[in-house]
């Protein structure tokens, strides 16, 4: 199954506006219903004192995975925001590329419980988990 | 009381190596036994798509508040690593500056619990409460 | 400033309806605007292998701790619910009595995010701190 | 592949010590490398105010389970506590029976993050997932 076109353009749409996405890199690589993923190349300048990717930058991406996963099956019309997210880092955000790849759990009315795990990919292409975030996202509904 | 100079030293030391804190524009603003807060002026390329402060970035800067409030407690020759965090984002996250005060809840020899407020300044100073993070840190010890 | 006595009134019913409550001995010792506090004496068949409070009740008293201070909040014909919680054990739970302490941080007209503290007291009265929660409390409004 | 028996007792014989769990009526029933399963049945004296299974019984179950899947893998002599969980609250505890499922995510030398599933099953045993934990644990080593 396939998102319906005007939900992935919503989503790309949005996604484009996130200003912080283009500062650090960030592109979205799968939209589907319910399951969002985004990409980030390593860059030095978003690393941390021992040179991995800072833990706030995987939650970034993860964040805005999560929150588009919800996205997707959320009715038309219908604004995503974080309400809460916990992180478990499970090993240093070490590759050359990272992917958080979000999938919702529960959809509600109003709330969306999504997880997303964050994958660093080093340069032969191997793949290790090194976080996973669990998150509530709230619907806001236009009142229009 | 005052943090022995040489870990407030340690931590602007380290933090000075932190490039995501360079490129987002994020400072040590208090280094104290146990408490530090770092301080983000509002960027717009640091926003999501309503042009509020990325839920990731309001968690880079609380992380590392986190991370170096424990690393004022632990023995000299230690690093810290972040284990897990959780942040609830209670309002949009609006200001002119953005400050995470972190606080030590608990030292202990090998994990650490941090919270870490996370407040909106408007440009008349007067101050929001946007997120809130309750966090684990790590104490890595020197095998020397 | 003291809660609406029928406000105050509504817990104290809901509770005595948590069966749960009088299963493991557990009783309301304060509730106040925004402000709920459970107490519970320790008993041998609620600890876990060393002994110890078990984790999963700590996290009973706190939970309907954190529901009862949101409820105090919200407006009249509400109920709450748990959306989620965070739970930092910091110490053994150890203790003749403990008590779960919990205060709103944010009141919101859907969500109320509110944090507990569980201590345990000895039998001279010395309080620690033995864990920490942080929650989501959702209110849903009747439909009448 | 089958945990080695010494484990499986040792899980089966802490568990036997765990006297909350004989107050709820809970048992062990999967105990396998990395992953533990533990079933409740439903009781009335276990319930919140609306008659659903209390989130702290369900998190008593999911934490025991997760601090037992963590500690199948880890090294013979050692003791497991829980660090921190989070629970998110997806459905209305409702159900016949309930079990939590816990699965180790990352095994590491000190700290092992768990993540477990509880699900409630109808008298037709008719699966929902009610609730997901995300933990982590810590190995204590014997100081032999």
């Amino acid at each position: 199954m396939k998102t319906k076109p005007s939900v992935a353009d919503d989503v790309r749409a949005s996604f484009a506006q996130q200003r912080i996405m283009t500062l650090i890199g960030a592109s979205l690589s799968v939209v589907e219903p319910g399951v969002v993923e985004i990409a980030l190349p390593y860059r030095a300048d978003l690393a941390q004192q021992h040179g991995y990717l800072h833990a706030g930058i995987v939650t970034t991406i993860a964040d805005s995975a999560c929150g588009y996963a919800a996205y997707t099956l959320m009715p038309a019309g219908s604004e995503v925001l974080s309400v809460e997210f916990k992180v478990n880092l499970l090993r240093p955000a070490q590759g050359a590329t990272f992917v958080a790849r979000a999938e919702v759990i529960k959809a509600g009315r109003t709330l969306t419980v999504v997880r997303a795990d964050i994958f660093g990919f080093n340069s032969q292409g191997d793949r290790g988990l090194i976080a996973t975030m669990l998150s509530t996202m709230i619907c806001l509904r236009e009142l229009g």
